[in-house]
């Protein structure tokens, strides 16, 4: 039923999400959708919890090898859904509602961070911040042609998270890593690319079909030797991302709580409510 | 009276340099022309020292929120000017010059190790040794199509400062940091961006305009969000680059105050009054 | 007798080798010729030996300057021949064996990450397997347009050694090392330098005759300012180096006496052997 065909039966039952929709495809991947197409994916915090349960399902089923994500619709994921601080509640004591976004964003990260298999992203469409800057803690990024990439953290008054401070400047370097976190750039799929965000651009028209492609042949590896080789390119780094992750959510707290954050955001949302 | 028109004269006077001109650019951008443009911008001990104060005054303003440093007429910068150890005093006790020297470098490079906002380098022409080098602690590198960058430190005996043993391989991988380094590569302005060095190349007849324009966009956003932001970027590798430099340093006195530096500096001499 | 001519007759003699052969070039280049080209330089038990030994003659001449290593006929290395494993006495006793060969090899990882002067790949050819991983020590990788990068360690079961777990996700990002160290990717000589394993790409026609003058250049720098400027280069991560290699071979050695790997082996030579 899903594009790729042969969805595997014999696996127990998944569990079922809202926000997410997850299959297992070619018998030892556990691919997770994105699922809220009419809001372009934005992360609400329900999709964040889903989320660090579906890793933990994938993470515990022996016959899983790989877990990779993608969108519904055009968008891979327009980020984190700004509505999560709009509620009535979270506006009434907006540093208990910081407080709480702290906690579970910190916990969502660390899911990842600490996640033992191959995590694969499939950006069908634009990308956009958290989204992107989780893609530092991922082994294989296939991109569309028509991905972009964008985490305009500063122009919102935020800052960088999912240890994208740490990993960004290693991957491409701090001038083009700040030019990403701190001043808004956005890049095209070529761009990412040649900074060491993509492993691999591919044309829109045949993006799903060479990629699923490509993913059947990595389900066929042998397993072992996959997750000791990745564990050995991983560990080394764990600690310092745990850490890193910490240090950031408390910075990102601050922010939710400051009052540049809050004037910025009642300019954003006046400006559009103008138009 | 800058190319940039609105030079503010709200902000308290700025210190008056010899080597160096400061000025402020729209209301939060400190500015610093190297300027001995006869000289290439060579750096003299003088502006090593003016340097170190500029920072020191841009640090210590609130309103400042970056710091931009630009040079003077045809280069951006050609390096510690050599007739630093040439002087009768220098000459007369080269290990007594050697260890000063390193003192004033080790000061020199910490102030940007340990400077709070962002760096931004506006590289107008060509830039060699301890300017380049020092691109490895900037946040956002602009450079003109006609920039070529440099550090020919084993040509004379010498040896790479500014951190840029522990950053360059960081920012290009070794063996083109080597390149550069060791094996005195010339890069051309694309070359330096392909080795993440450089941001943005921009074609020289639009260079100034473009790169201004730009930075006063920078200069409105959010301060906090940006200094909060920036700090998370850079104080994981603080420590460690305080510790590089100091090594760096002990063994660049070492070499100032080698024969082999001695003899290489008398033939580069010798060979150029011969011309 | 090369063929850049002039093999310095004045230094002692030097060891005589089997597998390996070494010369002199420019009275202070130490160059080693991989020498089984019918087996396309495919490394012995025997040849790892030789390499530990000729390393160490290298770094005891206080003459030699640096180390250049190429292959003899069109390919640079094969990789660890995969015979070491084929013997009857390492099939009588797997374990044995395995830990054996682990033994080795982490001595001949040893032996590249503390030597102290610049290692230059003369890449001729095709490379494979550890002939690439070691790319990741080395300061300096000529390479023919002919030359490839390919190491399928997960296709045989194998895993990620000489440090390239811990080097390649520095030189290219975690998304293209995993690309190349997890699934197998083949590169191109262009590909590799654009993921910095590679210095720079030359044509084959022109490749021995220019890469043999810039080694020329290389071997006039000033001695000490080169092996000083290196050493800052290199010493940070040393001890992180020998760990990493350590941590690297006990994996390695639990695949080596694993089923998946014995399963993957006998597939592997059951369809070699039915062509």
């Amino acid at each position: 039923k899903s594009e790729q065909g042969e969805t595997n039966q014999a696996l127990p039952d998944l569990k079922k999400f809202q926000d997410i929709q997850t299959s297992i495809e070619f018998n030892n991947v556990y691919k997770i959708v994105l699922n809220r197409p009419t809001k372009l994916n934005a992360i609400t915090f329900t999709m964040y919890n889903e989320l660090i349960e579906a890793l933990s399902e994938a993470e515990n089923n022996p016959n899983i090898l790989m877990v990779c994500i993608t969108g519904a619709g055009d968008y891979y994921c327009s980020g984190n859904d700004l509505t999560n601080f709009s509620s009535p509640s979270a506006m009434s004591d907006i540093k208990k509602a910081a407080k709480e976004g702290g906690i579970l964003l910190e916990n969502f990260v660390n899911s990842f961070i600490n996640f033992s298999k191959p995590l694969v992203a499939v950006v069908n469409g634009p990308a956009v911040g958290i989204s992107v800057t989780l893609m530092g803690l991922f082994d294989y990024v296939f991109a569309s042609d028509k991905a972009t990439f964008n985490a305009p953290f500063t122009k919102i008054a935020q800052s960088p998270e999912a240890c994208s401070s740490y990993t960004f400047p290693r991957l491409m370097g701090p001038v083009k890593a700040s030019e990403f976190l701190l001043f808004n750039r956005k890049l095209t799929a070529h761009e990412a690319f040649e900074r060491n965000l993509v492993t691999e651009v591919i044309a829109h028209d045949e993006f799903q079909s060479k990629v699923w492609k490509k993913i059947e042949e990595f389900s066929k590896l042998p397993p072992e030797s996959l997750l000791e080789s990745r564990k050995l390119m991983r560990d080394g780094d764990k600690e310092l991302l745990i850490q890193t992750n910490k240090k950031e959510v408390d910075v990102l707290v601050g922010r939710w709580s400051s009052n540049e954050f809050v004037r910025v955001i009642m300019e954003f949302w006046g400006n559009r409510s103008k138009k």
